[in-house]
């Protein structure tokens, strides 16, 4: 999961995390919000034996610890597989073959430029008051520092009204860090997204943010930024953070080495797109997705394999079980979503003037942890059809809809067109824990999380793909 | 908090760590084991007011927030103390000055010769099946390799008993990885304290382990282990080491390159020892203590800053309070405790001739989380009257009463020549987490729970210290 639009913030692609956690209690969402849809309850119903069969695939039949064991083969054999690198582009082969191998041939991708840029050597020490080296992660796409680095007193700011406060002469030559408590995904990245150039904007010589994390164990969190001015930056983790602030308090002058080095250049390449003909409207379709890039740490195993690999898995289930629905079910792996959805942008583009055919848009970007229902953009006669849907998985206990107005990541590009769709809600309370970090490893993932999550995936893309009516805009 | 006792493994000691999960949920200790001690109940439980006022000095008076931020200043000011290191003596001539300026005098420092080993260069990275940089910690004490490194393929063992059913002809120059589920500290650190020599029997050209911990963010843990022959041995991450498993499950070879410098020689360290005299008995003694020394990574802070931290404030907070127990209380900050305990064992050879003077021995070094009790080492009725003085911090949580033969880490050493004695058990379900990590700084230590602990170590300490029974043996 990125942040920014192109050069721009999405902050409302974020906010949905925030929602997550006020989820409805009691009262089901047909119940809160008085849904009236009652022609259809009796249809989407009559799916109830389609939702077990599937389920049983998944969770106890054959298809039981393989959406893990392929992601785990997956991300072994490739690792992270950053926008622009070859990797990325031999694991997008990968999965074609994969596909093929599933007797699945309606595969094509989409070229596109994607940006490219390659960490180099980063290196931090403190210099002052004591020797220490500490862990640093470039945020994508920073400047370079000389090699020698950049030596220079910290100044601490836990807010941007704080800096702003702040004379330039308190600021110039200085190295910014910020140190905002984490507080939710969407106000804290703001640091990250914005804060080199804020801090540039007062004369600092290079920006540290505190890891946009709730725990660490000296974890540096890496992300995108939103450049003005080009001044070197990075994150460090929450506990250096803490220790310079306190330094700070107390009155003692830190002073840092910052190394970094980087290239930046441009690639081409592909959204990849598969597609599970539908028998009576072709031409309409369901989208189900997830990004096959990552962050150049970790393995790119819970942002975004998992999404990536439920969002294959449903072309795939559904072909082994003989399900066709009325309309085509899309199965897309975004590239170059890091780097600001590059991939989803290059797409929309592409396919707007037939973005009346998308029926609904899915993305799993957000971990696949036990799955827990919907976060849900649309009307609130679209909403009441998928919360309809959603009673279906009250056995597997993942009937919630959250509202939203834009949730996942590279999709929000596609809904705020004013095509309704949902990403994944589900028990991701650790997702930033792990977030742009090396720790993004299979062991964030669960074999039986992994089957729950394909398993509900692939039975509400097929219903929504299946009923008589399209979801209303 | 290290293993070995000297060049031997001292697995009793960690034991401990599994029964605290077992305490006792509602008959108390005493109902269990039938305590008869009337006599002395009321005279303990006269004790309750002294209690309150400590409690209520150090967790909502003056004394608030003062261990922690004492604490953060030490740690902060010196971060990791490794043992030979001219920085751990910085630190101990610090925490004699911040005794002094407490007013606190009788304060002695015993010399011995302790290890210095020095972690210089250290890289791994997997050359095949693909490039990848991992993380790596050397094992304490660790061979170097040369320094081309050594590369070789991998071959994964479970346990010692899969290694020893192996042929020497398929582990003869390999690196064998130890790759053991985490299950107690006590069971698994096995693999760390004697893989090495059991790798290099086989013909092994280095060791490696999965770090010994339950949960990873891509954390490499070290910590000491003892030689037979001389293979360089080191910890890799939990993820790393799940990834190399599941390759070679998959019939997939890994090799490795594994570069490790390090010097060792030998270095002249100080155990320090504060005394707050008694009253009647001043030859009679309660020692409550912790180790200054730390691992080189992290700060620590939980390992054993906290423990040093919550020793240090016993004289302190007795001394603001002006309660002078009928026995001396002795604070000893042990040095040299993570190479082998040893600071403890000189002070046990130094002063054998006057262990029947030790009333009860303490020492908190397995976190300083919220206080649950007391484990405890001694016979029946010493565990009785611990058990009637426990029933003091009810208010607190902090009445359990966990049986050990061999509690703490260093007192072992001095238990196991019959002195009764007491671990701190805590609330530490996350030790491990960062035990001898990075991660081991500030982050992990909470001002209100070191504010209980220190006010429940001062008060225990108080009673043992002044109540007109010795501990029996």
């Amino acid at each position: 999961m990125c942040l920014s639009i192109r050069k721009y913030c999405l902050l409302l692609v974020y906010l949905s995390l925030s929602k997550v956690q006020s989820a409805p209690k009691k009262q089901s969402y047909s119940e809160l919000r008085a849904c009236n849809i009652s022609d259809l309850a009796d249809e989407i119903a009559s799916y109830e034996s389609v939702v077990k069969d599937i389920i049983d695939y998944v969770v106890s039949g054959p298809f039981k610890g393989y959406t893990y064991d392929e992601l785990a083969k997956f991300v072994d054999t490739f690792g992270a597989r950053p926008s622009g690198s070859e990797v990325l582009e031999r694991s997008i082969d990968y999965m074609i073959q994969l596909t093929q191998a599933e007797e699945i041939h309606d595969i094509v991708t989409e070229e596109l430029e994607v940006p490219h840029w390659v960490r180099g050597e980063e290196k931090i020490k403190m210099l002052e008051p004591r020797m220490k080296d500490m862990a640093l992660l470039g945020l994508g796409r920073s400047a370079s520092t000389p090699p020698e680095g950049i030596t220079a007193e910290v100044i601490v700011f836990n807010n941007f009204s704080m800096l702003e406060a702040a004379s330039i002469v308190d600021v110039k030559g200085k190295i910014v860090l910020y140190d905002p408590e984490f507080t939710t995904y969407g106000e804290t990245v703001t640091y990250r997204s914005q804060g080199a150039t804020k801090a540039a904007e007062k004369g600092a010589v290079a920006s540290l943010i505190r890891s946009v994390a709730p725990f660490s164990i000296n974890s540096p969190h890496t992300g995108s930024q939103t450049y003005g001015d080009n001044v070197p930056t990075a994150a460090i983790t929450i506990e250096d953070a803490d220790m310079i602030r306190r330094l700070q308090n107390r009155g003692v002058k830190v002073v840092l080495n910052i190394k970094m080095s980087s290239t930046f250049d441009t690639k081409i390449s592909r959204n990849t797109i598969i597609d599970l003909k539908g028998t009576k409207d072709p031409e309409k379709h369901v989208i189900v997705s997830g990004h096959i890039d990552s962050w150049d740490v970790g393995q790119g195993a819970m942002d975004d394999g998992g999404g990536l690999f439920v969002s294959w898995a449903v072309p795939v289930i559904l072909k082994r079980l003989n399900l066709r629905p009325r309309r085509t079910i899309k199965s897309i792996f975004w590239t170059a979503e890091e780097l600001g959805l590059v991939g989803a942008y290059a797409y929309e583009e592409r396919h707007r003037n037939n973005s009346h055919n998308i029926n609904f848009i899915m993305e799993s970007d957000e971990g696949t942890f036990a799955p827990l229902g919907l976060v849900v953009a649309g009307t609130p006669e679209a909403r009441c059809i998928i919360a309809e849907i959603l009673k279906l998985f009250e056995s597997i206990n993942a009937s919630t809809l959250v509202e939203s107005d834009s949730p996942g990541s590279d999709i929000a590009v596609i809904i705020k067109t004013g095509v309704p769709g949902a990403s994944l809600h589900n028990a991701n309370e650790r997702y930033f824990w792990f977030h742009h970090t090396e720790g993004d490893t299979m062991n964030v993932e669960s074999p039986e999380e992994l089957d729950l999550g394909a398993a509900f995936w692939t039975a509400v893309a097929y219903i929504i793909a299946d009923i008589s009516v399209d979801i209303p805009r």
